[in-house]
């Protein structure tokens, strides 16, 4: 039996933080063409969330443009729950984007109402992140705040510190990923999920130790507390995401 | 990539400790038919190595019945790896077997050269596993020396000393099988064996945390230095065990 989170957040008709570990994939598309036939073929693979990286998109700088694709998307993708995700460079993103831009772009997006969740680094500056959490409550998304390391797996302690983090700054879903330097970074990773699930994490989280070594938390991190996997449909996201039909298959021996 | 064994054992064309983790199936039959019709089945899903668990076999008190059997089922099995085993009630077995006929049948079973693999638990008297050492020494099988605790999980320390124990004591390969009693205990175990591996032992290992929540290092064991993993074919011999081929898929995955 998996650990649930004390809190959860329903999203449509999803439970994250609820018995079931939640599958999403991701969306990167240059053009809006392609992220319509991708979204459509996603669709057919009945995932629980789809995650629009709009770093990926080339309109992203023209905030009309990506509202106007927004809008084609939730058309396609329909009631399925949606993450709307602007990472930049130093974020592992695809682009460099300026900071006054993409707060336009977050804000607009998350105010149209048609994403039902928005993730944002927690090492943006205060008033960025009140500004994204402000328009969220308004329109009523929720807000992962995250925590990335590209580098390497900071100690149980820190990461535990992340997760608690995100809690303490509002937000509706903590979410770390960090990369392993070898299998013992994967179980730093796995055991720092279960103790802030255990001791102190109220809110649901999503966790992943990256890369090859790492892909053993993507499948398995449900069972240490996380509660949203990001999985490949077409295309992957960040490395180490498995195919979907392969994970859901061996979720069903180890989710027992 | 997965960890190796410094030295590696091969069986017929198998090499335990290598870049692959193998896979082994149980066989666990009342009768001699049964035995035989599951050695067919097992067969069919070409399994890196068979293990008999003679404990489960209603001739198992008669040496000569049971050495018929055994020859049969070489017959059946042609070439694939065997790994003969008779745990006893306190072992986790499924009989009450006297010391001295289980003796007698062990080392008249390895005598007989038909199976590759034997293996014994630790915590048979030293004689006991002394006999059982010389006669597979003698006939060239290879020789298990195993732990099993069905309650609990002993800490990372104990873990590893146990597996350096089977390797002081002469075995060829070392076993542990522990119980979790939540999922902090597997990641003990995984944590357990990848510092053997990478410390201490030189033989090739097969660890697993058993039950439902240890059914992951049955999969992704090999990762953290396992060698063999018993998953299910027709029957499981423990708690845990996932199917072959949901197994083998996710380790499509996993190892890579």
């Amino acid at each position: 039996m998996r650990l649930q989170s004390e809190k959860k957040v329903t999203v449509r008709d999803k439970v994250i933080g609820g018995p079931d570990l939640l599958i999403c994939l991701p969306l990167v598309a240059e053009t809006l063409a392609d992220l319509l036939s991708q979204a459509k073929e996603l669709k057919a693979l009945a995932p629980d969330l789809l995650e629009w990286r709009i770093d990926g998109y080339g309109g992203v700088e023209d905030i009309d443009d990506s509202l106007e694709a927004l809008r084609q998307l939730r058309a396609t993708i329909e009631d399925i729950p949606l993450i709307f995700t602007c990472r930049i460079d130093r974020e592992g993103g695809m682009k460099k984007i300026g900071r006054e831009i993409r707060l336009r772009l977050i804000t607009a997006a998350v105010d149209s109402g048609l994403p039902d969740i928005v993730d944002i680094e927690m090492r943006n500056e205060t008033d960025f992140i009140e500004a994204v959490k402000k328009t969220a409550a308004g329109s009523g998304a929720k807000l992962i705040l995250s925590y990335h390391n590209f580098d390497e797996t900071p100690d149980e302690a820190f990461i535990c510190g992340k997760l608690q983090q995100a809690q303490e700054l509002g937000a509706d879903i903590a979410k770390v990923a960090v990369m392993p330097k070898g299998y013992e970074d994967v179980l730093t990773l796995l055991s720092a999920a279960l103790k802030a699930r255990v001791k102190s994490l109220k809110i649901p989280m999503v966790t992943m130790s990256m890369g090859a070594e790492g892909g053993l938390t993507r499948l398995a991190g449900g069972l240490f507390g996380t509660d949203i996997t990001f999985a490949i449909g077409k295309t992957s996201s960040a490395p180490g995401q498995i195919p979907i039909a392969i994970l859901r298959q061996a979720m069903t021996a180890l989710y027992v």
